[in-house]
């Protein structure tokens, strides 16, 4: 079978990540891919901030457990890399966007033997000002929101096939 | 370079095909791909219509030019396929959702020669009375929206490269 088809047909979440760190250069790819999804009229107002500093990405994930009302045990499933998706919160096609380059990194992700899960508590909370806090440091501007980020790692469990229950059709 | 990773970062949208029919099995595949997209909470509430009739895609692009104050000439670029992609209306992941699958659609499309675009005026009028008619001929339920749509078929045109202007940082 075609190598993307396959990647598509066995793409999976992955909630379990072993301790290794992703190679730089895989990082490099995987927002290279995402910078290459579909955007509406081709506007790409979004930012992609990988953060590979496992401290930092734990520092949010405690204040996003905050602001959600989450237990402390909330940890974004401890990701080697975690990819902040953002886009101007005034840009119409801002969810709809990182959602195309979601898919993007879900898929790039399998292709260099890594797993990916989507972690969308951000949406909720991300003018929460211990969130804004962290996000300013990371780089990522004010006036953007924050839509499904990327959890990523090397897997540490085998995801079961999940089965595909949505419809399809075809109309001659 | 991996082959996934190849297909997402030469990734174009295509708008002029032949006449050329698409083989029944390749619109099975872009189905089934469009299927196997991430969901939110796993749901899958979607479904994904492909149209492969040129008059009954055209009698859409009609209707909703009609709907939405096109002039004529409006056409969705007459592709040879037309995958209508709809979702539950209270579904609180429908447009997200639809877009990761959209993604899926324009890569599959890519790896089988195929070229794909992005239509999405179906999203501001799938409830006029016209529009809702042949959405309901085409056996897309009433409760559903219609989201982004593919508009796929053999390319008559080589697209340039686009300038990637977004942003990206890694943060340490």
């Amino acid at each position: 079978m075609n190598e993307v088809i396959n990647a598509i047909l066995t793409r999976r979440s992955y909630r379990a990540f072993t301790k290794e760190a992703v190679k730089r250069e895989d990082v490099e790819t995987i927002l290279d891919c995402a910078l290459h999804a579909a955007s509406g009229m081709g506007k790409q107002t979004w930012k992609f901030t990988a953060v590979i500093n496992r401290d930092k990405i734990q520092r949010l994930a405690k204040a996003v457990a905050k602001a959600i009302g989450r237990d402390e045990s909330y940890n974004m499933y401890d990701p080697a890399v975690l990819v902040i998706t953002s886009n101007e919160k005034e840009s119409k096609y801002r969810e709809v966007d990182n959602a195309c380059a979601m898919e993007n990194m879900y898929l790039a992700s399998e292709a260099l033997g890594l797993g990916c899960v989507w972690i969308n508590q951000l949406l909720g909370c991300y003018d929460d000002p211990e969130v804004r806090s962290l996000l300013r440091e990371f780089g990522i501007p004010d006036e953007h929101g924050v839509y499904g980020c990327a959890a990523i790692g090397y897997p540490a469990e085998t995801p079961k096939e999940k089965a595909r229950i949505g419809q399809k059709a075809i109309v001659e």
